[in-house]
């Protein structure tokens, strides 16, 4: 039945154009069909859909269906192949790190928080002295040049508070560097607690930092205004106690806030789909960078030492895939699941983690959309000020680059034991890439944006991300050799 | 300069919300800064742009970017595999066919379209007998009974001239077929051989149908309506004329018309283009199959014979992208660039030769719209007139579908000397491929559409095609063996 309907409606609709001769058929069958071989296949001028400048040029959404199903039929038929030739690499039981790089990792995961509560300290301090400041300022005749003078012996003290949140930042780092970089040898865990000292660094410093504007604005009456009114419910020396710390060492932030947007409760089941989230996202690269990356890696060694061009781009190119999809879910599941979950249980209002940075049509917005936690503390505490004190922008903007490069060569570099700058080149490498790809925006229509889109996809997702993996792990393995085997795709050996 | 704008700009579009310690900045260097690191970051409740349900979801316009891109990756490294393995294998030297191929070629690009011709004279004396009929009907007294008696002395003569016609289609297929599957060994020249046989055995089916018609029209007053108003300007016997057969002889159709839409002039720099694309796409598609496809099917052989599945799942998929490729550029450079340079230096005005197939929401719209010619034939000359004699068009679809079969089978089969049955059942599983389709497009919104183009392109681009090709290789194969090997990849050989 269903059927006769669709071939009659077909019927219908496939008509060029109304016939009597195909019309009637339907109804009277026995006298229409004997015309029906004249009917005008050919009844008026046409132009075929494809041709340049026809009427109604046609959409093309099934070719975006079809790329869909190439991609995943093409990378169906390596893991075929993969399996065929290595059959399967993952095993749970084998885990590769000493109990030496667990215990260092444990202690650097209660010793680098204390860093934080010095901070803490330190700013006590700065607020006793500001509060000692104001009160004389209140009971002095309120000359201009008495409020001057507490400003001066204000500027001295707040060197000596400088000086002391520099040590003990620098200290921070520091320790957690020695550490990772001697006593850690598991580049994972290494990462993790490398990680975790920088976002504790970069917290204390946007503490120190935004807590001695506040002190500076509460002493010169004239800049109170320049304080955003959201500051007000908790205006400044009272913001500096302990629970206010806590807050901001959870909150998905690196830029510290004596008040944040909160939310008015916790929606458990949105928590636990983020968790459920991670959890499945962790196991998928997992199975991706042992099964697929791992052997990869190892039997691109010899073209490499070699030098066999052709070979390493190859590679290079066959590792982009993996190394793609393992960043995009990587930044899934840190950047949405992970960062919602935590902004969901504390509260934490502001939930713009990221920006569709996918669709950055120029490296530029790029780096201003897929990290905002970062992104926003660069703008707050380097660029801005720098700027503010007169440096060019795109001076600014250069240095900016420069010393993140220097945190990502400590990210990559200290708990890989290799130092060979990899990472802060290609932190630096982005500002004659923005500069190449800013006059793309100029252009009119689409075809700049999605020129500059194409240059952002191959220069850091297909060629810089997996040529950074295949030299990290080429500089880890002419270190370490074997053991770099073990610890790093020890899976294939243990086959 | 360019990046000062850059910055400026990026400044002021980058600010979450406007803020003294920013907007001041680059108008006031000395003053403002001092504030900067109080500015509120978090300012108001915001959700990640990934959320399900959030207000404003961001385009993924850049993940189509991404598809071309890792799709171009993918090929490239193959590509590059593919070279390291093989080395060049295009030769332009060795040709493989055999004087004989060549001269029974020949042969049959003259002796096919006098069928047409004979198909021409069949159809003179039918003209003639009907003009006598007539002019009799006119001279006798116009009663019913006079002319139902010379409606059935047509009828007789009609048998006659179908008869005529259908013995001499038959022996035009039958030669042909003959000769190609005796007489020419090269797949290639062979496959050519029989498409221009079923092609002027269509023409000459539609032109002995639709004249029929004409005729029957001209003699049963009543049903003059019947005929189109195209029609009018060459009315029944007139069109039967040389000149009038040798334009459909040429026509880009295999649906008669006395009269078709024409244009005005040929335009000379379009045929060109036309002829340009064909001559490019020719070569790409014979670079592909030469340094591709045949050392991929070659290395498949002992794998289909030891029926090791996996390995023919692989094979199959990775072949899919080669053919696919090839189906495509043929696609284009066939029905787009050849018909519509044909059109053009032919006058004809109705150039829809294919529907945006690509987009086909089910199997059944895209064998109404990837190929008109043959569907407008299959509609005009087969589907219509069994619909009209009371068979359900449910049935009359499937004969389509079967008829269709054969005409596939004569096309593949007999020029690689193996009728082994694959491209009919490739046809006729279209039936219930279609009947599992249809249901699709009643789902709502976009998904069922979606899911259908998805089922068409596995079905069809991806498991069907490449599947065939292998199946007529591998049989090829165990036909002639090596000489096999020289006539459809020799170019692997001559390594």
């Amino acid at each position: 039945m269903a059927t006769v309907v669709n071939t009659t409606t077909m019927a219908s609709s496939r008509m060029p154009n109304g016939s009597p001769g195909y019309k009637a058929k339907p109804s009277a069958p026995e006298k229409a069909p004997k015309y029906s071989h004249v009917f005008a296949v050919h009844a008026s001028r046409r132009t075929s859909c494809l041709t340049s400048g026809t009427p109604n040029p046609p959409s093309f959404i099934g070719f975006r269906n079809l790329m869909i199903l190439m991609l995943i039929v093409s990378n169906l038929r390596l893991i075929i192949e993969n399996f065929r030739k290595y059959g399967v690499l993952i095993c749970l039981s084998c885990h590769d790190y000493s109990r030496q790089d667990l215990l260092y990792g444990l202690l650097l995961y209660v010793e680098v928080p204390c860093h934080l509560l010095v901070a803490y300290y330190i700013e006590l301090i700065a607020a006793r002295q500001a509060n000692d400041a104001v009160a004389q300022v209140k009971r002095a005749s309120e000359s201009d040049s008495e409020i001057a003078k507490k400003q001066r012996s204000f500027q001295l003290t707040w060197r000596l508070i400088a000086l002391a949140h520099g040590a003990n930042a620098t200290l921070n780092l520091a320790i957690a560097s020695w550490a990772v970089y001697y006593k850690i040898h598991h580049p994972g865990i290494g990462t993790m607690c490398e990680l975790h000292a920088i976002i504790i660094w970069l917290k204390s410093c946007s503490y120190a930092f935004t807590n001695r504007d506040l002190r500076l604005a509460l002493l010169s009456t004239s800049s109170a205004a320049a304080i955003p009114e959201l500051y007000k419910s908790c205006p400044y020396p009272r913001n500096i106690t302990i629970k206010n710390l806590a807050y901001f060492w959870w909150a998905p932030t690196l830029s510290y806030q004596p008040v944040y947007p909160r939310t008015d409760c916790i929606r458990w089941p949105f928590v636990f789909k983020r968790l459920g989230e991670i959890f499945g996202l962790v196991i998928v690269i997992w199975v991706a960078s042992a099964q697929y990356a791992a052997p990869l890696l190892q039997n691109s060694l010899d073209m490499i030492s070699t030098l066999d061009v052709i070979s390493i781009i190859e590679r290079v190119l066959k590792l982009s895939t993996i190394s793609l999809f393992c960043w995009l879910a990587g930044f899934y599941a840190l950047f949405h699941s992970f960062l919602n979950a935590l902004a969901e249980v504390m509260m934490f209002g502001d939930r713009e983690f990221y920006g569709d940075w996918w669709n950055a049509p120029s490296t530029r917005q790029y780096w201003s959309t897929w990290n905002k936690p970062v992104y926003h503390f660069m703008r707050r505490h380097v660029h801005a000020p720098l700027v503010g004190r007169g440096i060019h922008p795109a001076l600014s903007q250069i240095l900016v680059f420069v010393f993140s490069g220097v945190l990502h060569e400590l990210l990559v570099g200290i708990p890989t034991h290799n130092i060979i700058g990899v990472a802060f080149f290609g932190m630096v490498i982005q500002v004659p890439l923005i500069l190449a790809t800013d006059p793309l925006l100029k252009f009119k229509g689409v075809t700049g944006k999605v020129a500059g889109n194409m240059v952002f996809w191959i220069s850091f997702c297909i060629l810089g991300q997996p040529l950074a993996a295949l030299l990290y792990f080429f500089a880890w393995q002419a270190k370490y050799g074997s053991v770099g085997k073990d610890s790093m795709s020890q899976t294939v050996v243990s086959q």
